[in-house]
């Protein structure tokens, strides 16, 4: 049987949420993944020191016997270099969020005034604390990713020395911003890599294919897919992976969010063997991250097999993507 | 309190369904409106003359006691011209679907083999029978009626005396042929009026505004309100109005469908009163739809009044759009 192994794979950009719903997934990203870069948007978010010790001390609570480190952060707002310096041993990056953007996201940035975000950013840059941005404009829905890389670029030029993330890009717009700043770096997450907006509203209405962002036009799907693929050194997996429970997905007025943690390296093998770049997926799970952020993850090795294996219709109370349906690439053993 | 007088409101693109749905739902339109075209795309379709008088009877049988003409429409399927002969004093139009392209469509057009078409649109253009398009590729879910512009094309050209009617249309593609062919006209929705892909899945999820086409951009949206406003020659009010149950719509993998029906006159009252172009909506309801089809509906004068009316949460077991929402505009009488 067909195999590949990844090493210490991780997810730089997951939802854990809180509560029962943490408890209910955390272990299925620390059974696969030897860390992921926890996402603030709590309600209220993490904005103190005692709020990453504590949350970070509630998802280990979760993982008693697995190596996992939860790569903490903070949820952007204005924050001083006295806090900075206080937070930084504790933190991985901050969050930032356009006010009202995405899922929990109301309290973010309303406006990308540089001088207002000057004194944070520096320090930021000085203390190498990484900026992940929730990259959408308030405008129409399939150009808010495009319309914001004009802030990217304000911010890639205002502050040379801040590495800025593109969080779960989506578009070919992001996909071109790659390399014209050094300081640009960029997480695509899975189901961008399968789905654009046909999956999501061009045969019937999928609630779980909707996400924020939107996933794009084929010639977008075509752009991540390249970058991806090559495993771009700039470019990292992050799920993105977001829970809710199945009756808020499956009601009116749906929420955004995609939840593929527990499938995600399985569908990682499946795509990367499709186009015959199997020997690029370490990198994009885990060294490109390793190098971009400067982490040693504990060691762990995931087997992966090719063989049909039949998504769960669920996950306790979540959905995940491809529910009960059969892909191509299942986990053999996690050492 | 302000009032609009609208004559013979008539709509051009109806879906009225069968047994249970059909006696619930064509009262509604049979109040308010004098007559309308009745789409064909029931299970099986209608393709005979048979077909036709038994669902015009069924029709019939719902409004016992309102002035409601509904215009009969034939399923496009390669008709020869005796038989087409031999209906068209019973059809008022044939409706074509490409196969698959939307609810109940299966069994339409799979290829555009303009020489295969040519006996029945011959003979259509001979008779005096318009062809209802519903004009979309198997494409990218944005891009499908513009892809569908060459088929008009190649349509109108081979087919000069063919009255084609490009319906529900979405974008500013469609728009922009109107005045490129003497023999293509349009019907245009209120919902495409009133909703771009953002009320779609913008924000939260909507299966209530999600159709097929479904609503595209913003420019698209201001290049069909500067036709329907100006209440263009060739353009006439067709509503689409398509009725799902409840848990049809509200339902993982919704079905397609905007159900607008019973409001729709007070929203365009609304819309077009906003614009300070009401003096435009007798020609756009009814006036031009005479025109290009021919016909002569049975007198009725519905008078609006501005007035806030709460949409209700549903008819039936059918929720309309805004269900549950204040408009502006409401029905005062119908004569």
């Amino acid at each position: 049987m067909k195999t590949h192994t990844l090493l210490m794979p991780l997810d730089m950009h997951l939802h854990l949420r809180d509560g029962v719903m943490l408890e209910n997934i955390a272990p299925l990203s620390a059974y696969s993944f030897s860390g992921a870069i926890i996402m603030p948007n709590l309600v209220p978010p993490v904005t103190t020191l005692d709020d990453v010790k504590k949350y970070k001390k509630r998802i280990m609570a979760t993982v008693p016997n697995d190596y996992f480190e939860p790569y903490m952060t903070l949820f952007y707002k204005n924050y001083d270099k006295a806090f900075l310096e206080s937070v930084v041993d504790n933190i991985t990056a901050i969050k930032l969020y356009p006010d009202g953007a995405t899922t929990n996201s109301d309290g973010g940035v309303s406006s990308f005034d540089i001088e207002e975000m000057r004194e944070t950013l520096e320090a930021m840059s000085e203390l190498d604390i990484p900026l992940c941005v929730h990259g959408e404009t308030a405008g129409f829905v399939m150009d808010r990713e495009a319309e914001f890389m004009s802030i990217y670029e304000l911010l890639a030029k205002n502050f040379p020395n801040l590495k800025i993330i593109m969080e779960h890009i989506t578009t070919k717009a992001a996909v071109d911003m790659l390399d014209k700043y050094d300081n640009l770096y960029a997480t695509i997450t899975v189901h961008h890599l399968l789905l654009t907006l046909d999956d999501v509203v061009g045969g019937m209405m999928m609630p779980h294919h909707f996400c924020k962002p939107i996933a794009k036009r084929p010639e977008d799907l075509d752009a991540l897919l390249s970058v991806a693929l090559e495993a771009h050194p700039k470019v990292m997996f992050g799920s993105d992976s977001a829970p809710h429970p199945k009756n808020k997905k499956e009601s009116c007025g749906c929420a955004a969010g995609v939840f593929t943690a527990p499938i995600a390296l399985q569908l990682l093998c499946e795509i990367f063997e499709q186009y015959d770049k199997l020997d690029n997926l370490q990198a994009f799970v885990s060294d490109n991250a390793q190098s971009i952020y400067g982490i040693c993850p504990e060691f762990k090795e995931v087997v992966l097999e090719k063989r049909p294996f039949e998504v769960p219709a669920s996950y306790s109370d979540v959905v995940p993507l491809y529910a009960g349906k059969e892909i191509g690439w299942a986990i053999q053993s996690v050492e």
